[in-house]
């Protein structure tokens, strides 16, 4: 059994096996057993470059450790389907980049017998790679007491530099930090093609960090800009400084 | 004099003794006797650690070459100072942001007997912290043909990338370069305080960006977003995208 305190490694389970669960995959197959479902992945079968099994979404879902690696809109879908699967004593974990209404509906949906801990992995696929040491992971406990060992693992295993917060004050904070960048991006984006030539060396950071998020999947922007509870006012405020400085310089109010 | 062919270094004058006359002074006094003059200024004496010399405008206006390193608004009242005191065959060179302005002003007013290059440095003492070498620097020739060996100077003796152009060209493509990098970072600073612990990798670049604009001269953002003929149509571009994006996402139109 998957599930078995055998003297191989903790098994751990992915949902949902796109460009998040492979780089999740890539950097945990040395440390665990790692399973994967997937509605568009092999059903059954391996990949040995990430060290991944696939399986049915039943098996995937009786591993220790279960992380959520779907779109934040996938999550309820996701939970109905491996609930009845989960084992007593399962850690579950999401990487979404919003916290507060994942948390909820984890609380709420999921069985009470597995402990929560809703997690945001402040990179992507972009940002890691050259490596994720140094970079940086939120932890929002939600259920069961475990939020410390897994920080600890980030941390001494992975290098992370680790945030344990509440859903709300990481909904705060983020709804800024990538509110902000994934608007400017999405904006500068419609501006190309943008000048390669004559650039300043802070033109070329702001554009480097447009590379960063533009490829990201389009459930990402809408996830930051729609579901995180904060988002719609610091956007209110950024284009609202926007115009009053459009007018100041002698600009129409558009 | 200043102005002879000694065995002396090519005199070379700033007029403007402000952040960025410093900058010049700072790279070019290996290679030439350097002058300054500004108001705020000693009147005369020496900044050894500089290299330069402090003298009235009469005198650094008779170098061989003269920079003209004050904001553009103060363009025509320093030409005015200077232009009775320059020798013929005196190459003039200002260092503004912008460069169709100063261009007609620089044709307009200066003595037919000067050679005129517009230059435009593409980085600040900010970004010039850890040296020079590799950044970008516009070259508009405006009168006299000696604009290839001032580019040849700055590629291989300053290491610099030079882009020799039109000021028309210039500004079209600083419009969107300068014009959007002080425009976000202007806003953003209005938005502060911003976090600085759950943060991307792709939003401290873009507060990288803005720290190292945000210390530039108030009248470094307004040359750029009011004296660049083409600022307003990429500001009004940038404004009207981000309200487009704001009402799709469901905000008011501000």
């Amino acid at each position: 059994m998957l599930n078995s305190d055998s003297k191989d490694q903790v098994t751990l389970g992915i949902i949902g096996f796109g460009a998040f669960g492979r780089l999740i995959a890539q950097h945990l197959h040395p440390y665990f057993q790692l399973y994967a479902f997937d509605p568009a992945a092999p059903a059954a079968g391996r990949d040995e470059s990430l060290g991944v099994t696939f399986a049915d979404i039943a098996t995937v879902a009786k591993c220790r450790i279960v992380v959520l690696a779907m779109p934040v809109n996938q999550l309820e879908q996701a939970i109905a389907a491996i609930s009845p699967h989960l084992e007593p004593g399962t850690l579950v974990l999401d990487v979404g980049s919003v916290k507060v209404i994942p948390a909820n509906i984890m609380r709420r949906d999921l069985p009470a017998h597995v402990d929560i801990i809703g997690t945001h992995p402040l990179f992507g696929p972009q940002s890691a790679r050259e490596g994720i040491k140094g970079l940086k992971i939120a932890l929002c406990p939600i259920r069961g007491g475990r939020v410390g060992r897994v920080a600890a693992f980030l941390r001494a295993t992975l290098g992370l530099k680790v945030f344990v917060t509440t859903p709300e004050a990481h909904d705060q904070e983020l709804a800024t930090v990538q509110g902000l960048t994934h608007l400017i991006a999405k904006v500068l984006v419609q501006m190309e093609p943008l000048p390669t030539r004559m650039t300043t060396s802070s033109f070329d950071m702001i554009m480097k960090a447009v590379e960063m998020v533009r490829y990201d999947a389009p459930e990402v922007f809408l996830a930051i800009e729609r579901s995180n509870p904060y988002s719609a006012s610091v956007r209110e405020q950024f284009f609202k400084l926007s115009a009053d400085l459009n007018s100041s310089l002698g600009g129409s109010k558009s």
